[in-house]
């Protein structure tokens, strides 16, 4: 309901007028602050039910992991679950739903996050649990021992189970060489194996900190009230000497790769292609653009290429083109076909590439450019009315590096973009004479007798 | 003249009849100590010329160096020669020429030489310069500055203008995917454009130690002699703490891996291949198996490749299949072909893979093997016998985890490997089902006319 009604001015004016662009309106109204401890809060009032979701995003991920420890990132995130000075070992989760709240966390390479929602009374409980576990963790050894031992079933069940996973993770390896994404955040298996409880110590130790996290509340909650709060509980805490994160450089590329996989868990021969490209943070441009094309090129039926490659030239059974630019460094493009019986990945692949080409050559109309643009911004408008979307979307962005305003006036952003916008963001990130892709075959493999079970 | 009377003894064995094995007698008559402070000595007498190898070897490469700071363990070593508490910037070489001697430092992932062949009589010198250049390096600033700039044109010369070196690159960087071997020595070129004086200083104070090196000195001196020199001078010197190195494991490879790359300065096709095989300290038997398998796939027109491909089906103008062992971790298959016009990359490939297929699947001859063994031993002897040969062979085996007793007793090992030896390491090492190669494609390029120099 309530979206219903908050989408129609915008997208009204996106649809009406291309020309005319919506006024520059905030999209959250988001109020952001400093502690005087170094740690940024961030407030987005919402009161429609008396419920509010707690978050703290650090800035810190796989990427900060030292050589030969991936993984620490991902299992520490475990770790703050089993304990810390006022909060015994499995208590958090259970505290949290006695609360009636729910609670969890994620890692990726840029940063860890954790949160709760939780009715708006609760906020301080939350707050006082989460500040205990930024400043002391128990970390007791058995738990370590168990908890690794999760994150590797972990990794068995998501990655080494799954042959595309698996493979996908080493495509990843080729377009990031000499880069901390290069690597899976979950982190290589025999990595995983050896973390100890000194690693997650000193990862806890060096990157845990309120000057290293950004404090982020949505939901029933005034500036006034956070800010009491916050000063109280986060600004309590001391600040920590932080390291600057020694992002390394991606060599000039010489040559393309190509993989390929053959697995007998494997139905159907696919192609999937990755290719590097701009993030928010390092060309907002090229980043709104590929979003655009995105819609254009792979949202829904009447998507560029469902059409050509699915239902007109029947080559594919599934073709898609997404776009990740909400990450510090290089985002990335995944493009992926599963070419239909009688089709080859070849085929599939040029059918692909030739849509893509197209748009470097001819552009895209004014019709699709302002349907993708009020697509992408009831969508945004969508989420801004859901719980915990508006403390999701406004964290991830400022913590790979964009800005309050960047998210505020996102919508009013992309409507400036342009059709030429495209066609140039197509040319040098779509092209692959411009931008190399690494590309990989996937294939059933027959099994030969000798390995079938009885 | 001497070459040839030393050889004579053991090839005459190894022809004679191949079941007798030669005795077990040492090939240098090396012979080891340690000083107080944890630097190992090595002498390596011969008295035929009043002439000495003195060399030093670090347990440092590029293997240790920091993230994002590739190409600061060879900068070092040029840095090595720009002055030290009692030898003037750019002195170092001269004051060698002036002794009537020559000298070199070269670097690699696992280690960093340097040596110096004069006559006998200034061994001391050497020694004391050396000994100065460990302990305290004066690393003018200009220097650095100047030093890199020199790197930065070596890399383009060896590296950028080369599109094969360039390309190779990249294949090793595949093979080698989240362990230091996959970067190159020399570094990335934008990380070797980063290097400042701190980052040179740090890596000399972290891995220049006695303890953390072996002086080799080969050529007109005693064990005696050299045990006194070495604890007055390199004695003199306190150890220090070294951090163990941190070997990184390489993930469980999923899918093949084959590149492609076209250059206007390539001529012709060309494919490559490489794999990761066993070293020298890993697995004894498998290399030597291995240099057994190269002498007889690629050594000499009478080789299995070579006829094979080049002479009998003319598919090839060129093949080769070779192994370096000499390394810590993991050692490297290398496999090339050049198909003649008419022929593509795949003909080639295949022919190749067929021969080695054939040696997994029935192994050699008698002969082959005795040949190849006497063939390998000779060219052992005839290190022997050169000036810096055998510190070079006997400090590089050392320096990456093999024991004296390897290298002395290498051409009876030799000897002692079989035919089955070789079929058993050819299916597993050289069998593209049990080891995974990487396939490296080079093509010409087509110059376009606006790319043209007028």
């Amino acid at each position: 309901m309530a979206a219903a009604l908050l989408l129609s001015p915008l997208s009204a004016s996106a649809k009406a007028d291309n020309a005319t662009p919506p006024e520059r309106t905030p999209l959250f109204n988001a109020e952001s602050f400093m502690l005087d401890n170094g740690m940024q809060v961030v407030v987005i009032p919402n009161h429609r039910i008396p419920v509010v979701t707690h978050m703290v995003w650090y800035y810190t991920g796989g990427a900060d992991e030292p050589r030969g420890k991936t993984g620490v990132a991902h299992l520490m995130e475990h770790m703050m679950f089993k304990g810390s000075s006022n909060v015994p070992t499995g208590e958090f989760s259970t505290r949290v739903k006695t609360l009636g709240g729910q609670d969890n966390a994620f890692t990726s390479l840029d940063f860890t996050a954790y949160f709760q929602s939780v009715p708006a009374r609760h906020l301080e409980t939350v707050m006082r649990m989460e500040a205990d576990r930024m400043q002391s963790l128990l970390m007791p050894e058995d738990h370590v021992i168990s908890e690794r031992d999760v994150v590797i079933q972990e990794r068995k069940q998501v990655t080494e189970n799954n042959p595309r996973a698996h493979f996908a993770e080493h495509l990843n390896t080729a377009a990031f060489i000499n880069h901390p994404y290069g690597r899976p955040v979950i982190g290589w298996m025999q990595e995983i194996k050896n973390i100890n409880r000194g690693d997650l110590m000193d990862f806890h130790d060096k990157h845990y900190a309120p000057n290293n996290a950004i404090l982020v509340v949505s939901g029933d909650i005034t500036a006034e009230q956070l800010k009491a709060l916050a000063t109280e509980i986060y600004g309590a805490i001391p600040p920590k000497e932080i390291a600057q994160r020694d992002w390394t450089d991606i060599p000039v590329v010489v040559g393309d790769v190509e993989m390929h996989h053959s697995d007998p868990r494997i139905r159907q021969n696919s192609v999937m292609k990755i290719a590097r490209a701009p993030s928010f943070r390092q060309d907002k441009t090229a980043a709104l653009s590929l979003q655009l094309l995105e819609t254009i090129l792979s949202d829904g039926s009447n998507s560029r290429l469902y059409k050509s490659l699915v239902v007109d030239q029947k080559i594919a059974s599934n073709v898609s083109m997404s776009y990740n630019g909400s990450t510090w460094e290089d985002g990335k493009i995944w493009l992926s076909a599963t070419p239909n019986d009688g089709f080859t990945n070849k085929q599939a692949t040029d059918a692909l590439m030739y849509e893509l080409n197209k748009i470097s050559q001819n552009g895209v109309t004014d019709t699709e450019l302002s349907e993708a643009k009020t697509r992408l911004t009831e969508s945004a408008i969508f989420a801004r009315d859901s719980l915990s979307g508006p403390a999701m979307i406004v964290g991830r962005a400022l913590i790979t590096g964009s800005s309050l305003d960047d998210v505020e006036y996102w919508a009013y952003d992309l409507n400036n973009i342009t059709a030429q916008d495209l066609q140039n963001t197509a040319e040098r990130y779509l092209n692959e004479n411009n931008n190399p892709f690494v590309t990989g075959h996937l294939s059933p493999a027959i099994v030969k007798e000798e390995d079938q079970v009885q």
